[in-house]
């Protein structure tokens, strides 16, 4: 695949400690005409759950060829294994804990994985405490210049990845019983339950029963909303405020949907 | 206008949910040599005065042709309009919530207004909660690409924008009477009176009598100092410290300035 | 030297108020085609030290030719000088006052230094409380674009700079004694030891004596752990969580290492 040259960066590094920074370098070192494009070094200390999830919001849109380079990897320089893979056309780089979970389930394409093994691509000198730097950020470097998937190391099947558990919905009487799994940073209530195919429907949280809107200002300010959010995930806003902060609650909060036909 | 390929963006989204990463990807979906540059993400959520704030700022200092894209959006899927607009030679995307209304007033030029009503250059569904990836972005790229502004939609005339109030300094006896507008991420406190024509002159406030400066350091660590800010705006700062903590104050704080030659 | 065209940009801006993107916007005001990396925008504010340790750890991975501008810069407008100058391949630009030794240290170069005069390179009307857009930016812009650094000003030599103090490690009885010079993002305790020449070696911190371990996944969750860092020294770290928090202390922490062969 013809690379796109733009190698995304998704940390949980902030940016105070140069450890971002040094990630970036690496990748220039490799590649000087990368373009780099931040998605986040934000995320909570090894939050790899966040990190799925955020892969999952961005990694589709971007142009075919885009290498993306996630580095949330708190077993760094143990056994866990390094990878490069593609699905569709997008390719990732980094830990093999789960963290390309969400991605690969939003592209739903069969990924082609390989194991980082090839030394002569890494950085000379390889901290084990900081692979972002001195393995994946050249790596990424590697694939954006249009190097070979198969050059990084062996191919393993798609059963070998490490994967995350995630809650499911279950079935109860007349609806589908979900829960919340991302707290986003307006408040808004992240569910993983999909969008019912048949309206009306209506969602019952702590106590409210409330229809499902199509957006927040559907509602007078200062009131609960259900809508479904922009990754096709039925969620529970505040309009113009925090539902966590209204409702004293995050992740692990029980919804009931309930609908005229439930999708799962 | 020769587009730069330049596109920057603003949001109140953070980083750490997938938001911005998808605003960026659905530029670069569009048009994948975009350049992108982060203005800030970090706005909170919903405080279109402070966009309005930053992109009066940074937005004049960009190379002809560049697209801001901008994206505090607490009206989201709601009758609000979006729109596209010329002012000089910057271009600026985003909702009609007043977010332009600081770089239009610092860049001092008549406006070209459209209104995004052309659909084919949206992402093929838009979701009612995310217009800044199913809208602005994809249209930021269109125009970055070279595409004409009046292709988004119809054209408005300035009066209809969307405005934000702002307070507007008085006179009082001897002086003019100002307020403090914003505090930045050093505890300056930024007010509405602009720079004295003449000097010397001195700020009230607080109980405080201070006279205008030429910068923080021409005062002792641990002390008060009124300043002109790099916007042309006269603020308060505590040098080496932060004014704001200091006073236990912030916006809304009422600053007399006194000069022989009063401006506003 | 041939210019990279990348120029990466440092501060204690943050990005809630627009004075990182009006930086951003007069490196490429000079430049259009530069290539903007942010390092950071949120070193705490006026911590010169952070900073530099910051460019100590990313700026010598990036390509030859690459201009790093770093502005925390509490004297800005007082006598302070400006400076570029130039170590190995690397180029910087900012204040005077010790935010380049890190990575002059790091770099390991005789660097050329030239204080910033030539007004011609500044915007045309600069601000005496932002530097940062009025005259360290366009001067990024124009060594980014291949200027001369002899244009900016005279040299100086290297023993003019304003150096920052550090606390050197000091011999103590079978051992050396450091102390913690940074907490980072994770709570790790990074100090200004480096790594021993020899093993076995072990920390001694807090009551705690700690073998020197090879990363964070070598103890159990929830304990502390002595590393050499990615920066090649010494560190504490909690596997899974902070030891800052739970030592409940940072920076001047003693820590003393003890080693068959000591090195400085």
């Amino acid at each position: 695949m013809t690379p796109s040259g733009i190698v995304t960066l998704t940390s949980d590094f902030g940016t105070a400690d140069g450890y971002a920074g040094a990630l970036k370098g690496a990748v220039l070192e490799r590649l000087p005409g990368a373009r780099l494009v931040d998605l986040s070094h934000e995320l909570a200390p090894g939050d790899v759950t966040a990190a799925s999830h955020l892969l999952a919001c961005a990694a589709p849109l971007f142009p075919p060829g885009t290498v993306h380079v996630a580095v949330v990897d708190p077993g760094v320089g143990t056994a866990r294994r390094g990878l490069a893979l593609r699905a569709g056309p997008q390719l990732f780089v980094g830990p093999d804990n789960g963290i390309f979970g969400g991605a690969l389930e939003a592209l739903a394409e069969t990924p082609v994985i390989h194991v980082l093994e090839n030394r002569s691509l890494w950085r000379a000198s390889v901290s084990p405490v900081f692979h972002g730097r001195d393995v994946f950020g050249p790596v990424a470097g590697f694939l954006a210049s249009g190097g070979e998937l198969a050059s990084v190391g062996p191919a393993i099947p798609a059963a070998e990845l490490v994967r995350l558990s995630a809650p499911v919905p279950s079935p109860v009487a007349g609806g589908l019983r979900g829960q919340v799994v991302h707290v986003d940073r307006f408040g808004n209530l992240v569910t993983n339950l999909r969008a019912p195919d048949a309206a009306p429907a209506s969602l019952e949280v702590a106590g409210h029963t409330l229809p499902l809107s199509r957006t927040y200002g559907d509602v007078a300010p200062g009131r609960l909303v259900a809508v479904v959010g922009s990754s096709g995930r039925v969620e529970i806003a505040l309009r113009d405020g925090s539902a966590a902060a209204h409702l004293g609650t995050g992740a692990g909060l029980v919804i009931i949907l309930r609908a005229p036909r439930e999708s799962t």
